[in-house]
């Protein structure tokens, strides 16, 4: 699938030129996001929870632990939207009002599936090790049975969602350019430090 | 308030040690994440939606174009879950289980009330630029009352809601110690680079 539809709920209400439905784009924001928010709905209340996400193929994968609030509510396949988000910088304009944040974010829609066969658990976990670090996923020992078996596995399919993304330099208004006030993109990057060893 | 209420949903099912009810704690993990994802639901649907979210005092705001989904639904006095989640660090384990992140992440619910004089939008909003730069709301021209009036604000009592936090090195199991393989913490900081002039 090159493009997602475009379906009323992933539909960009304002701002559609920030909006995309590119696969591609989307994929890329999906693996670059170590974090992704997922929002469920229990007894008629909003949760949304920070957990890794991680993609393989055409999916999303999540793990929790079993007999988690939110592994009960996947293992329902209840109705997620999941949102990925990185920061990229700090727009400073010349007004209070055209501030704003250089930003790439990513709403995915759909119900979850669960992973039940063991094998296909432990590869995706391996999955999970590569983009967080990769080339660690074969020097380190692999999930046993018991690990496999307290580990809720679920996966969504990237069919329905959106990226929406604002980038470049704030947009002042004329008459707000000769303000003496610097302005324009500060970056922001997520930075590794070394390791601090166990 | 010093110490926010334990209620049914903010109350931690695993992993209470992990979690925290103190408001100077949760109040340090608002000011310092520039991103928090809303939670909501419009039509039995769940929607996450990354913003902007700062605190003055007990309160945590929130702006909006009006007549945005998100801005609509907050004037519907809508129950929210909001997400603030700051990253600290990959942590490396010998054994792929044993994988983890160190994180500080605060979730609050509530009902959002909409900020309508508009004095306050403007005290509120300077908030903002003063939160993502310090010294720097009193030189950029302020929002006029035009701005403000596309401008919706809303507010959330920071009153009921947790923390949850992992710090520290890999939990593993005493048998993997000896496993060659590197293990520890990377620790991951947010960092701005140098301003890119307008």
């Amino acid at each position: 699938m090159t493009t997602l539809p475009k379906t009323p709920r992933s539909t960009t209400r304002r701002k559609g030129d920030r909006a995309s439905h590119d696969a591609a784009a989307i994929h890329a924001v999906l693996d670059e996001a170590l974090v992704v928010h997922v929002g469920f709905i229990q007894d008629g209340q909003p949760f949304v929870i920070p957990t890794n996400g991680w993609r393989v193929g055409e999916h999303l994968y999540f793990h929790f632990a079993t007999g988690s609030r939110i592994a009960q509510m996947m293992g329902a396949a209840c109705e997620l939207c999941v949102t990925a988000t990185l920061l990229d910088g700090l727009v400073l304009a010349r007004s209070a009002m055209h501030h704003s944040m250089n930003f790439r974010s990513v709403m995915l829609f759909g119900q979850p599936e669960a992973v039940q066969d063991p094998d296909e658990k432990g590869r995706v976990l391996a999955a999970l090790v590569e983009k967080v670090t990769p080339d660690r996923a074969s020097r380190v020992r692999p999930a046993d049975q018991k690990e496999l078996a307290v580990t809720a596995v679920f996966r969504l399919p990237i069919a329905e969602g959106s990226l929406k993304a604002r980038s470049g330099p704030p947009q002042d208004r004329p008459d707000d350019l000769t303000r003496p006030v610097s302005a324009g993109v500060v970056p922001l990057r997520l930075v590794a430090g070394d390791l601090i060893p166990a």
